[in-house]
């Protein structure tokens, strides 16, 4: 399509020709701009115009008034229809009746959808009657015009019109509405009318009076409460507008030779290749929706359960059906994708009244994508850009079967993906116990959890916490483990004390079921039957397309052997984040951990920490093994110490009495331990510089471990150590000085064994803004960067991630924030830290290798900012990886890097320094040359 | 002087010529460098030569070796000194003696200082036997030497040698050095070289080995821990090295027509002028240090208490006085400064070994400096110079009477100057009725305190809490009611229930005296006599001058109208932060407040506001009117609402009784708002956000205040509305419109009144890193930016300022950090952080105004950064503000910011756009050059 001509506001479709096409759904909305695609490909549509989208912001700038020389384009546009149709608007005889659509760039439910049989009045209802011949089907029109057009134009509710139609069919004595003749639908128009008058409007007689009130009322409509709020939700901006389409009726509901229905090119829940969709005779559009009778299935693959002995469209009108099926084929190759058609078939004639590409199940927009490459339909490029990456969660998780019911009794934050059913408990312990003990499937519920909940998180089916958000405890852990997750559920009371909770009057006890849904943050009453998730071949096939493509690592965060496994299988190529504390919380050690919290100098925490080292180095060993071959980033210690002992003077005796101190020893150490605020306390290499002991003896194990492999099994490791929470070079020279000489150490030690060439690197989190504000300087120290978001977040925001939740939902609601930053990055804040700090990290040291570790990482949106900031990797939780690297495939199909940015990073794995451009395919030529562009200028940097 | 020759390392000065002068102190030290000046001056200074700085940082550049040019010319300056003296470096005869002293570019104490008679020897002594005809001088000399330098040079401590020469005189029946003969000093000499011995040493009899030996002293001492200490505390940095003087040595000590002695050309107490000093007679230097005789004083006027029947210097050697006074008078005219000086008289001949500028106390700072203003000695503008601003504490303050003796038992924070006695008591109510009830003087010592303390911290004369930083709630309140106070002091250990607390074994009881020296943060024993603050006329002339030249306006942070009324006669140009919240805990409305927060909803918390308005209306009344004239800026509720609740269950159940609700609904609502990082959690804008009614109330309370005392007294005062912990635009625009509505409404209120003009303006705190980075959209919405400085400093570095007392010492220790980030701005993170907020902000609107409230804004150094950074205004406790007014004159005549930079700047009072560079005096000429530059760049950017 042309460039646009100035002040050109109405375009036209008719007769094969259209002044628009699909390219310009920005203009014409995504109904029009197909209307118009279809009218071009010669299919047989019903003759219409379409008002731009610049009239609607046009609409909304000037006080919500229409430029000047659009009424005499919508004349103009108008005469074109009635031309083509050898019909007039307004007229007595072969009078034009329209409808009227809203149609914005992306489909947009909330907004005013649709009048139909526009320009029906007491004058020309007798040429409709003149024509069809049905006076019965003329004043059925009339009266459904005159309900759509009260209920969205003049703002008077449908429930009015519904009440008289009922009082007449009980006055007639009729339960159905095709039972009232034609007459009884005549005085209901009178009656309708009388209605609007009551309300203190009058219906307008005026054809043109009825045309400029429903698109008034389109446009009104982009800004009512629910579109924005779905807009909100969708991240459609509100300048782009809705555009309105007026199209000449054609009627599926004028006999039996009449008929309307909507179809799928394919199957759109399980992806299959099957013309797929169902129909009603003799019925309008709305009727199919309204579920008055069972839609027929329109051949025999469409066939489903309760419909077995219905006549197919294929069966009843077999010509009809033909030309469908040319043109769906037609539809599909032109739009190269899966279709959702509508159509009407008016005495026995097809028309197409819409067709878009089709919403789909993961499942199948994964099957399609796959299969449309094996069709040569489209490019491998083009099949990675048809899944989202967030469909990627529904097949690694089990989900809910969406033939279930469901008694959602509340809402919390979607932590973690995945459903789950099970009995609730409410602590780790009893979970423990029914589930290993006794086999039950349990529900862990929580006020909020902590590292020593860890036991009962791993045997829960799901957990479900009252407090926390989406980067809370339970949260961070949930994903690891790939189980579901609600957390922040305020709405739960829990009282542990009588083992139960309530939301509102309900009471749910300890043992009682629950099933959780955590990508819609569900808590839903009893047993809901789940789907197990299900990774196929077309699964594989694509992410080894997406591989081919991507030219960002993707690490995971990762702690144990298990985790590691879970994460190669899904294709990380490294560990971005291995905490080091969590190990510290396992039954075996945890007292040693204690013990050198309570030491009371160097001596004491160096004994307690003897006997931590050869476990750590044990769990280490274990991690590289697991990821043979790719780097492993190892955190060193992180949390306060306070969190390693117990808060409850309960739990404070039992652990004295275990561990041989008195009781008030332990009280004022935890005491004395206490911080106000311990996101901004005393932790992550704070603790290196108070008390370098734990850091020595970590790396020690780390570096033990490496030297032992290579010792016994041959081969090598290149640890990355990573120390937290630098904000000050100082601090991280202090630290990394006397952890290079430790990591020194060992390698000697095992030099005179004849272990040689064990490397490491030593880099740091930025994770503070002084970090990211003065990187420059840290990166003389440190040899990679990783940049911890939950931390920067917080700090970035002044916002405690564990708090925001007794008030995000008001900054929500206000539009404050339009995402949770915790969810996705925030660009204009944290990601310009980022940035400041990636480019001059990487002045100072140009082969510096950056990556992202916090829960960021795993968010599509995130990690396409990544890529685009030339950073090295993003780590996700395991589960999240598939997803990352869809993600990233993306990422850079849409805007591809200059070749090897960093050709001679040290220790880089070959992955991550992956060709460019390597395209499986054509990406649109326009976004092919923007990206180019892009790209250009990246590589000048 | 002329530009150094390259390679040249020694510096010669003799017989009235020197190749240096005192401009050069970075080169030969501040010693060397006089030395070098007044040799220059013509005064009989003994000739010598310095080696400089540059071969200190040589040495430690080049594993601690030298230059190898030095040699020779070391060995060529010693020729001109033998020249000079007519005698011989190592001579039998006529030998030459010297002393070598260590001459930083700063004095610095833990250095190396003197070792004097250098060059002594078996065969040299002889000479100087045969010379003064008195051989127990020459060996007491010699034996002196031996002490010196084997302490300084080999490692031998002097306890050796002060032992034997005790064992010496028990033998010989003697009490003093004196009283030991010649004989006995030879022997001495003997044993000692025996003792140097039998440490493994040798005693260099070569002179040259004794003279490289010392110098090697000196530079190896430059980085002893003592030393390093001091530069650390001092800020001086390693890389200005020392340098070295070597000079030839005359004697006071060769009969009783010799003396050495110290003076100080005005009283260094009081600052009056009179020449002052004190000797002795037939001594060396260090006799007057050792205290072994009673000093005479130098003049009458220098005649101290417990000398009266001295003989004076005046008295005793007239000739050699007057030629004294003759030296000093030049000196003073010379360096136009107070000199302290070190003279010898040998054999009735004046020698000046040293001068320099002399330390002083604030009193005589000031006094001194404004009278050599009025004697024409300096212009106005170095007399401002002269007065460091952290010196004013001291004349605000009460101080310790410095005769007093004092018992230390414990250090804290220095949180806020002054000093306090009185009796300890653990809880503010007792507090309040000791020091209301009986008339006792009270020093309030808590763990930390709260808001809940406020009246027993108002009524206490001093404040000690075990816990918090410089910026705790302890530290920020006690300096803003002028309180003495010592925070963070983590060796008590309090027991609230004994009413005690404990400092290893000692125990202070409730009801025991202790004193605080709130500058030193010391801890003192029992009762120690303090002396009153005055504030003499030399002050009020001095601020008078510092207003005519700084640029910099300076308001204060007060939240009562008493303590702006301090404010006002400090020189405060208004109020910078006035906490609303401060207003919240008066006994009077925190029930109401308390009503508020347990309301359930908007309706119960509008009636529980509505009791609070007209109180806080009478606040703003009372201060708008102390304030006349000047700006006021009111933050709007800042802390989390749980602050306003009792954490105790024993204290919400008297609260539940008092307000008639039930304990359990009170501790369901305290613990729904519990918070786990309260700091980053629901708080300043962000309950404006949640709760709207909370500063719509607030603003109408301002709003009517200014309305009223319009109407009523007819001032007209522009309240500038605050918006605390902004960290969106979208925030800012959210509460600030709202707000603005409400502003709004209350001036239509009262313009039917008859009431007009009123104005006000909204703006925002910067105390997010958030903020910052996006403060050019933030702008869009903002009248006016105030960095909060505390909250900034907090998330920038991620650091809780309440809890960072845990390990701030372990930071400093390990020079991590070089000062208290909370204490002085940290310029390259929170400082980037402002510089980008300023210029952005000021990008999108250009009149803004821009403050700093934070704890730096008292902080001269931080004082100067805001200066330099363009802001147009600091803001700070009470008691500071006149501290921050010379440092921002200092400030100014530093780097003199280009004219008006914002002569249109909205509400700006006349003292914030004041003219610069109407310079009181002239500056030294090389600073003006650069302060020049510096403008030039700043007006062009």
């Amino acid at each position: 399509m042309a460039k646009t001509v100035k002040d050109k506001y109405v375009f036209s479709f008719a007769d094969g020709k259209a002044d628009g096409d699909e390219s310009r759904k920005d203009l014409l909305g995504g109904k029009g701009a197909n209307l118009h695609g279809m009218t071009k490909l010669g299919l047989p549509v019903p003759p219409g115009f379409t008002i731009s989208t610049d009239v609607c912001t046009h609409f909304y700038a000037n006080k919500k008034t229409y430029p000047k020389v659009l009424d005499a384009q919508i004349r103009a546009a108008l005469a074109k229809m009635e031309k083509s149709m050898g019909r007039k608007f307004g007229a007595k005889t072969n009078p034009l009746l329209v409808s009227v659509r809203s149609g914005a760039r992306a489909s947009m439910p909330g907004m005013m959808d649709t009048i139909l049989n526009l320009g029906l009045n007491d004058a020309t209802i007798e040429g409709v009657i003149a024509e069809s011949k049905d006076a019965r089907f003329s004043y059925d029109s009339y009266r459904r015009f005159i309900t759509m057009y009260s209920d969205v134009v003049l703002d008077i509710h449908s429930n009015y019109f519904e009440t008289a139609l009922e009082d007449l069919k009980h006055e007639r004595g009729v339960e159905l509405d095709t039972q009232l003749s034609a007459e009884d639908l005549k005085k209901l128009v009178t009656d309708y009318k009388q209605i609007v008058r009551s309300n203190g409007k009058v219906f307008p007689e005026d054809p043109w009076e009825q045309l400029y009130g429903a698109v008034g009322a389109v446009f009104g409509s982009w800004m009512n409460p629910r579109a924005n709020t779905y807009r909100k939700l969708n991240d459609i901006p509100e300048a782009w507008g809705t555009a309105v389409n007026i199209q000449a009726m054609v009627f599926g509901n004028m006999g039996d030779d009449c008929a309307t229905g909507v179809a799928f090119t394919r199957d759109p829940s399980t992806g299959v290749r099957k013309f797929f969709g169902e129909f009603l005779v003799n019925a309008q559009g709305e009727d199919v929706v309204a579920g008055i009778r069972t839609p027929q299935p329109i051949n025999e693959e469409s066939r489903q359960e309760g419909a077995e002995k219905l006549p197919t469209l294929q069966g009843v009108m077999p010509k009809a059906y033909a030309q469908l099926v040319k043109v769906y084929q037609r539809l599909e190759k032109h739009y190269r994708d899966m279709q959702d058609i509508e159509f009407t078939i008016e005495r026995g004639t097809l028309f197409m009244l819409q067709t878009r590409s089709g919403k789909r199940t993961a499942q199948a927009a994964l099957k399609i994508a796959v299969d449309m490459v094996n069709e040569k339909l489209i490019t491998k490029s083009e099949a990675l850009m048809r899944v989202k990456p967030e469909q990627l969660d529904q097949l690694l998780h089990p989900c809910l079967d969406p033939n279930a019911k469901k008694n959602v009794i509340a809402k919390g934050l979607p932590a973690s993906p995945g459903a789950a059913t099970g009995q609730v408990v409410f602590d780790p312990d009893t979970a423990e116990k029914w589930a290993n003990d006794e086999g039950k499937k349990v529900i862990l519920v929580r006020l909020e959890t902590s590292p020593e909940d860890i036991h009962g998180m791993s045997v829960a089916n799901g957990i479900l916490t009252a407090r926390g958000g989406m980067t809370s405890h339970a949260a961070v852990v949930a994903r690891g483990m790939g189980k579901c997750c609600v957390s922040g559920c305020g709405s739960i009371k829990i009282s542990y004390e009588r083992r139960e909770f309530s939301v509102g009057n309900l009471i749910v006890k300890e043992g009682d079921f629950i099933t959780l849904e955590g990508s819609a943050g569900e808590v839903i009453l009893g047993e809901v039957p789940t789907i197990a998730p299900a990774l196929n071949k077309d699964f594989q096939e694509l992410m080894k397309w997406v591989d081919d493509v991507k030219q960002l690592g993707i690490r995971t965060n990762a702690d144990t052997p298990h985790d590691t496994k879970v994460a190669r299988s899904f294709g990380a190529e490294g560990i971005g984040l291995c905490r080091t504390e969590h190990m510290f919380f396992e039954s075996d050690r945890i007292d040693a951990v204690r013990e050198m919290i309570l030491a009371d100098n160097t001596e004491g925490r160096q004994r307690a920490l003897d006997k931590i080292l050869p476990m750590q180095k044990g769990d280490f060993k274990g991690i590289f093994r697991e990821m043979k071959g790719f780097p492993v980033t190892i955190r060193l210690l992180d949390p306060p110490l306070h969190e390693f002992i117990p808060h409850q003077d309960s739990e404070l005796h039992t652990l004295a009495d275990k561990i041989g101190v008195t009781f008030d020893r332990l009280k004022r150490k935890a005491e004395s331990l206490h911080e106000f605020n311990p996101m901004l306390g005393h932790r992550g290499c704070r603790l290196g510089v108070s008390f370098p002991e734990i850091y020595r003896t970590q790396v020690r194990a780390i570096m033990e471990a490496a030297c032992e492999l290579m010792k016994d099994e041959g081969f090598k490791i290149i640890p990355e150590i990573m120390i937290p929470l630098v904000g000050d070079w100082r601090e991280l020279r202090f630290v990394g000085d006397y952890c290079r000489e430790e990591a020194n150490r060992v390698i000697d030690e095992f030099k005179k064994q004849g272990v040689k060439g064990v490397q490491y690197l030593v880099g740091t989190m930025i994770e503070l803004p002084r970090a990211a504000l003065t990187a420059g300087e840290i990166a003389k120290y440190a040899e990679f960067f990783s940049f911890g978001t939950n931390d920067l977040t917080q700090t970035t925001y002044g916002l405690s991630r564990d708090d925001s939740g007794m008030f995000l939902k008001d900054y929500l609601d206000a539009k404050i924030y339009e995402r949770d930053p915790f969810a996705s990055l925030d660009t204009a804040g944290v990601g310009r830290l980022m940035k400041i700090a990636s480019e001059e990290g990487a002045a100072t040291r140009p082969d510096i290798k950056i990556g992202i570790c916090g829960e960021h990482g795993g968010d599509p949106a995130s990690v396409e900012f990544c890529h685009d900031a030339g950073l090295d990797y993003v780590s996700c939780s395991p589960y999240r990886v598939p997803l990352a690297r869809l993600a990233a495939a993306q990422a850079a199909l849409r805007n591809p890097r200059a070749p090897a940015k960093k050709a001679g990073a040290k220790g880089v794995v070959k992955t991550l320094s992956k060709k460019p451009g390597k395209a499986l395919g054509k990406a649109p030529a326009k976004a092919n040359g923007k990206v180019a562009a892009k790209a250009k200028k990246k590589a000048k940097r």
